[in-house]
């Protein structure tokens, strides 16, 4: 008789130097070795049973982990200009990374400025799906360059915004929110049947000290300004009372008030417009995407195996792996990764239901060979981890 | 009900970072933690019990590892010059490394010459020992500057060689091996009582292919010979046959042949007289000291960790690591180690019983910074590796 040993490999990118897959691929084929290297040892005949499902944390190149058909569409970028984006659709689902139309990444430091910085690229991206056809829509959010509160975006689908005067502003950048005294939203009717979800990845609320402005908007500065400790305080003020104008704006179009939905003040508000017009449904993206991908509890792998390029406090923040190894806390979970930042950040994905968090190396080496290496490493580390696990589960 | 869990933490040295006894009592320390994290997430009352067991492979420092009383001599080193040399004992036994006394490592290079160098040193120890009252000698042979067949050490002792005229010879160095033909052991009557027993690392013959001289030479000779081609082979030539010759004459005057005994090619021969005079037993180092330290299959711990500065095929040679971990192949057993060498030499360890070889690496550092941090990296990785064993055996 023979016993399966099903091992579930999801890695998290490398990033520089294996893609989610490649290093996917290593460890199965390291759980591989091991699994017959026992069963060679011990006469005892098991056999692998590999899922090998890569994974990402719904920051940047979440849509090229998810997808498996991709469109590219040049639209405006943050600051308007061209941009080629790519999203791409799994299933009957369409999957729109923002950060690839509005995204901090696309622009250079001294050209940020999240009063001008929009979404409307994003938006256009969400029209293009819908015209294809795509009912369901997830958006992946978070690496933004905006605090915008999704106005942009909201524009580009044809809501239109009036000042006081009930003149039509331009709907670019924070700047916009504090001008707006009526929405338009019945450009939307068309809209009715499409389904929204959006995966972000931290729980902040829109207003106030755990909001936007506050907590992420600093970083979307350029540096002079950023580095200006008065200058940053009148502009994180600024940011936090136009959003706040908007909101107070939106709940009276809508009936809807959104400032305290967790997650609402990820990625410069983008959410807002989603959640009070469309009903769309704000989760945590590692947990989004795992669902996404069939990474479910209906699974109960035997082992599970995640890698992470450095585990560190952010790890902890529901980083795709840290969220897969909390899912799979009654399997044998191994973290593979590059460096352990700390004895403290060990244990605490311990406590998260890591069994074993352990370093890729195989000796004193450079950063740059152990990433040349990685493949290979990860394969071993593999190996061994899943070794040892079934020397000390079986034998 | 709390369950005990028997950790035996068996470490041996991490050159230039750690002693045997440091990185024991790391390791011990990072079991301890992970033993009580365990406990305290899965409420489950594991206790820790900890033998800490340092070891050492039989070569240099084994006496500093083994002994808990210790002795310096002023003897003769390998080329006659004084050399102040350490000796030790545990309990009733006394421990004489030879290395201390004739070993390779107190010549520069240029010195070496296996016709000249002498083991007289390591038998002056050897009469100390005795003169102060031990019964039971212990010696620890290898990494010797010598292929003197022990002449040396037993004309130290009191024996006397005679040449084909009957003429006492100068027992020092190869050379004097060829030219003795009657050799006077009567002043050992005085040792009739004393046991000795010899731990040698290589189980060589004594003569040809795979003999003292053959395998072993070349390494004792000085660069410029040994880097000749024909100067060496002709100085193996001459070192076998006068290990031959002497060979035979001990085998005349004790009626033991012992060119066949396995380890008797060890350290330039220097055990054939004691194996022929005294019935020395000549054992494995490695075997040996973990049955001196008391490492035997009683004390049954269920996690045994031990380390090794770099593991790769000369581990696999049954250094004190590789011996303890087979000897305790039904435990669970942790190689904790700076550097794998190769895939290869990580599944032979797994062969010989290792239930995990890790690195104690926590991230791609330098060697320096590797061997800098050894004792916390090292309590680190005992960390890991016990708590990932409570995972996967008890949860």
């Amino acid at each position: 008789m023979s016993k399966s040993i099903r091992v579930l490999a999801s890695a998290n990118a490398m990033k520089g130097s294996l893609s989610a897959k490649e290093a996917s691929n290593m460890m199965a084929s390291g759980a591989q070795k091991a699994i017959s290297k026992f069963s060679e040892q011990f006469g005892q005949k098991f056999n692998g049973e590999f899922l090998i499902k890569p994974i990402a944390d719904g920051g940047d190149d979440t849509v090229d982990v998810i997808a498996d058909s991709f469109y590219i569409n040049t639209i405006k970028g943050p600051l308007l200009d061209p941009v080629e984006a790519r999203w791409g659709s799994l299933g009957d689902t369409a999957v729109i990374e923002m950060a690839k139309a509005s995204g901090i990444a696309l622009l250079p430091e001294d050209k940020l400025d999240p009063f001008t910085t929009t979404t409307f690229g994003t938006g256009q991206l969400i029209l293009a799906a819908i015209e294809k056809g795509f009912k369901k829509i997830l958006l992946t959010i978070g690496g933004s360059a905006t605090v915008d509160g999704g106005i942009g975006a909201l524009a580009a689908m044809g809501a239109q915004f009036y000042d006081k005067e009930d003149k039509i502003i331009e709907p670019y950048g924070n700047s916009a929110l504090g001008k707006v005294a009526r929405i338009d939203f019945s450009a939307f009717e068309k809209f009715k049947d499409v389904q929204f979800s959006i995966a972000c990845d931290v729980d902040n609320i829109l207003l106030g000290d755990k909001g936007s402005a506050a907590i992420f908007g600093p970083q979307k500065l350029r540096p002079s300004i950023r580095n200006d400790r008065e200058a940053k305080m009148k502009a994180v003020s600024q940011m936090n009372a136009n959003l706040e104008n908007f909101a107070n704006i939106i709940q009276k179009t809508t009936n809807k008030d959104i400032r305290m939905v967790k997650g609402i003040g990820a990625a410069g508000g983008l959410s807002i417009g989603f959640v009070a017009v469309f009903d769309a449904l704000l989760r945590p993206g590692s947990e989004f995407i795992l669902d996404m991908l069939g990474i479910t509890d209906e699974l109960h792998p035997d082992i599970v195996i995640t890698s992470e390029g450095k585990c560190d406090v952010s790890t902890l923040n529901n980083k795709a792996p840290y969220a897969l190894i909390r899912r799979f806390s009654n399997s044998y979970s191994i973290v593979l990764t590059g460096a352990i930042e700390s004895e403290e950040v060990e244990q605490k994905l311990n406590d998260a239901g890591a069994s074993i968090v352990m370093t890729i190396e195989d000796g004193a080496i450079s950063l740059s060979d152990s990433m040349k290496r990685c493949g290979e490493l990860m394969e071993r580390a593999s190996y061994r981890a899943v070794y040892s696990y079934l020397r000390a589960h079986f034998k």
